[in-house]
């Protein structure tokens, strides 16, 4: 993404990882060595505002002039994969993975939204990461698919709402770290053996997964056409 | 409901207000003499399973022939309609609202399906009350639209892993008490103004609202018909 966009554009990332975002930061200037990038860490299972936020950002806009303004939604975690949806009877568990798939996640996306609607008049554009499994049930994926579908829920009533851009964008199945606890942890064998590392690599699964910089390419593309539908969804699939 | 079931149907009623579950019950029995009626008064804004839920319905169906299982939920709230989804901030607010509306309604759907397997092999038939409002935004009912997609998405997942029967039944506009609230609280005027007890009954947005019993017969006439497709949504305006 660092290379498709204007040479001075600015990045702020947030995650909780300092070092892997440090290894971000230094892709981003690699490939586009004039760029800013401020990183935050942020550990969205907790209950605060991220700290330092507009300073951060007002002192990475202060006095450029600003062309565009992207929030990029993309953490996320994939839940309890060992039960299933009949035994996720602990309501604690239930509110700590919305707190960090969805509220949280919303708590921060109001809080950038106010102050880049701050910076000028343009729309901001905002891109929720999704997934099919907000529209169709996987096996051991409940509070997946639980997470997703309120976070589209969420950015329809947003888009409608307020003076903004908003993309639902589906990836497709891009290869990640879950891949691999999903194969260790979940309760169904199926789904286990499908996300298995020794699963041979010719079945359909695999042979459909996707790199990052694959689904990315799309996503720019159908942000730079700019026909979506605000608050719809777009699938990496879709034509 | 009540004159549609067999004369020994046993129902269990939960809900907050005494009171009121007194009158269900009272309006169930004068339809329906032989039936059986219990009432657990059950806050679902508590964090703790039902208590004696296992012994009631035990009490209930012990010794009785059961021919069909349901469980209803229909419980809900209609959340902040005061905020916009860009002002909707407070973290704690969100979590009482999807504890209510999701989490606490996921707890109480893995308790009972617990207990109606354990007496026999037929599956057990679960509705959700859903709303159009799980797939298309409404102004000010961010909160409203998030649970309602998040309950759809739990059920899909719920049908897709355990033997039952699951629908997602979206009853149309029902004169309920949320309306009322929703004409003083809305941020949005548009929406004040629709959902205001002065407005004129000549609106489409009146004409439409249903009765209770409209929408119930049209829900018991899906269940008998038994073609819904498993954990999917019916709408009371579907053909």
């Amino acid at each position: 993404m660092a290379s498709d966009c204007a040479p001075e554009s600015a990045f702020v990332l947030m995650a909780r990882n300092a070092q892997l975002l440090e290894h971000v930061k230094l892709e981003i200037t690699e490939l586009n060595p004039k760029a800013k990038v401020a990183v935050i860490i942020a550990d969205f299972s907790s209950d605060k505002p991220i700290e330092k936020l507009e300073e951060v950002i007002k002192a990475l806009t202060h006095g450029e002039q600003i062309e565009a303004k992207f929030i990029f939604h993309n953490a996320g975690t994939i839940g309890d994969v060992a039960k299933s949806s009949s035994n996720l009877t602990n309501t604690q568990d239930w509110h700590d993975y919305l707190h960090i798939n969805l509220i949280s996640m919303i708590a921060l996306n109001c809080q950038l939204y106010k102050i880049l609607s701050e910076i000028n008049d343009l729309k901001t554009i905002v891109v929720n990461t999704t997934s099919l499994a907000a529209l169709q049930p996987i096996s051991s994926f409940t509070q997946y698919c639980v997470g997703k579908a309120a976070r589209e829920a969420y950015f329809r009533n947003f888009a409608l709402e307020t003076d903004s851009r908003v993309l639902n964008y589906s990836p497709g199945p891009v290869e990640t770290d879950m891949i691999t606890e999903i194969g260790k942890s979940s309760f169904d064998p199926q789904i286990r053996e499908m996300f298995s590392p020794t699963s041979t690599q010719s079945t359909d699964s695999h042979r459909k997964r996707l790199t990052p910089k694959e689904t990315v390419s799309k996503l720019i593309a159908i942000i730079d056409k700019n026909e979506f539908d605000n608050g719809g969804r777009v699938d990496y699939f879709d034509s």
